[in-house]
């Protein structure tokens, strides 16, 4: 019996969340490589918010997926066949292989990862899209300098959690927002965040006014909605707001930040940032992170979950908050 | 019979446009002057949509006007007594006399102004403050580049105008939102502007798409609402939004640019500015300009009304679009 490839499409755009029917669950045979091509075989997809915009019919940074097609997603996986001599079979890589148990590819936009310095997950997170969104977005885009200090929303999450690490790191005071008691234990207790506030539990405005007292240099925004714009309020004079994402705005008809005037009384900026455009300093950024791994400075957490049957339901995690740091599904162990 | 100094109070703070109880008109005698200072018989008070905020509560760039205070403005006028020598009797100067017919001060924010260089009303526009805002607006903010497609708001206006005229300087193709067709014929007609949108008798959305079919590299937004909404829609990437006002805003409780993920989705930045960070480079400003406007490449209007008495009628055509170009009170002719 040949073996299937089991591929998760994209069967209908959803209105606001995805449900069961925004996808179908396909098996097909796997695709023979041809000359320079190879076949991987994934083990760990990235569920990422981003996602959910790329199943949009409208205009974005990128194409949308079409309909039909395998859903795009970042993966890490096992060269199991190869006819390019750059990927020997038997190492491993990460790329765009998609919601598939197998990809095959030219290696274009794939690149070789060392599964010894570095557990594989790992590769889709911190030493992935999501450490690099946080790298050039805080340091690049924020442009935080020693002492100041920084909000960061979602605080727990892939990104977040590494923008306020790093801004310790280079001398500011943080200050993180998450959703439930465990999270806010977790940035402070474990990730070292000078201060946190619990959305679901407690008023953001008074949360802010607790926390930073005398206002913010610099604001990363992954939420939108309600929590950017009580962020505006606090802004300090030359504030840099940097919109990564908007979580709270991917499901529903978008509203935009009402004190957005914060940023002519304040001369702030708020700029949006799309992690692609760093990609030639990739490595740069990559080899710093290792270091500040390595030394203890920086922290990474993986959320896993087992089994391509359960995307659907993993993907929703993404925006109910059910999960903690990165949020990974497992195809194979 | 000693003359009185007629002077316009913050009375109450206004909710929404400001009324009749806003202001109350006194008649008090003149200040006498001491040493180091000037008694000032101002000619023409500047209206400018920035008084609105001015006279509200809450935090800002600048103090309140206190209940009570005359209100702040700025003026052109002729020193008739003087006990500073850098300020001789006979010389005009602007500076912030206040809604009144007379001011003292000690000269600090005080300039002298030539009369025979430009008519005196100018000094509050195009060689004033708008024309400063417009300057460093659209030059340090917007970073237009030649051949850039520049999108402004409150085009007939004292700011707008200008920006538009001097993004036609530096090389770019220039579309203006003004409401009605007198105005609209204004910019195309009289300053040299490419386009114009009427936004009070034409679909905004469509009258930009129809404008700026490849998208927009800089929105200067005087404006805020609907407009600022809809130029969203349209930034191409890397492109800067400056906000420099939002007159549709100021009465009201603001609402927010729900189309703000443009900003994600191109990389665009959004940058509030105050003309007052600039003034170090004021001078280098109005000399440019004043070459610009002798050469004939920069035009000039000013709207102008006559009678301190009539000061909240005149001032509420900031909000009704009811003027063209600069907005002045005339006191004395």
């Amino acid at each position: 019996m040949t073996k299937l490839n089991t591929q998760i499409k994209l069967a209908l755009r959803p209105e606001g969340l995805p449900n069961k029917e925004t996808w179908k669950i396909e098996k097909n045979p796997i695709t023979k490589i041809t000359n320079g091509e190879i076949l991987i075989e994934n083990r760990y997809i990235s569920l990422d918010p981003a996602m959910r915009g790329w199943i949009n019919s409208s205009r974005s940074y990128i194409e949308p997926v079409k309909i039909g097609e395998v859903m795009r997603a970042g993966t890490v996986g096992k060269i199991i066949e190869s006819k390019n001599n750059k990927f020997p079979v038997g190492s491993y890589v990460s790329g765009w292989g998609g919601v598939q148990e197998f990809s095959h590819s030219n290696g274009e936009n794939y690149y070789i990862v060392d599964p010894n310095l570095s557990p594989l997950p790992r590769y889709l997170g911190t030493l992935g899209m999501p450490g690099m969104t946080a790298y050039f977005g805080i340091i690049r885009e924020g442009e935080i300098k020693n002492k100041e200090v920084v909000l960061v929303s979602g605080a727990a999450g892939a990104v977040g959690s590494v923008v306020g690490q790093i801004a310790k790191i280079k001398g500011c005071k943080v200050i993180g927002i998450a959703g439930g008691k465990e999270k806010k234990e977790y940035i402070i207790n474990e990730l070292g965040f000078d201060g946190a506030i619990d959305y679901k539990n407690e008023n953001i405005i008074q949360g802010i006014k607790r926390e930073c007292p005398n206002g913010i240099d610099v604001y990363f925004d992954n939420v939108g909605g309600e929590i950017l714009d009580s962020a505006l309020v606090f802004l300090k004079k030359n504030a840099r707001v940097v919109i990564c994402g908007a979580i709270s705005q991917y499901n529903k008809k978008p509203s935009g930040p009402n004190n957005y005037l914060s940023l002519l009384v304040n001369r702030a900026k708020m700029k949006g940032m799309v992690v692609f455009d760093y990609s030639k300093d990739y490595k740069i950024a990559m080899m710093e992170m290792a270091k500040w791994i390595s030394n203890g400075k920086l922290k990474s957490k993986e959320d896993i979950y087992i089994g391509i049957e359960n995307f659907h339901e993993t993907f929703l995690r993404l925006f109910n908050g059910e999960k903690l740091g990165k949020l990974v599904l497992q195809i194979k162990k």
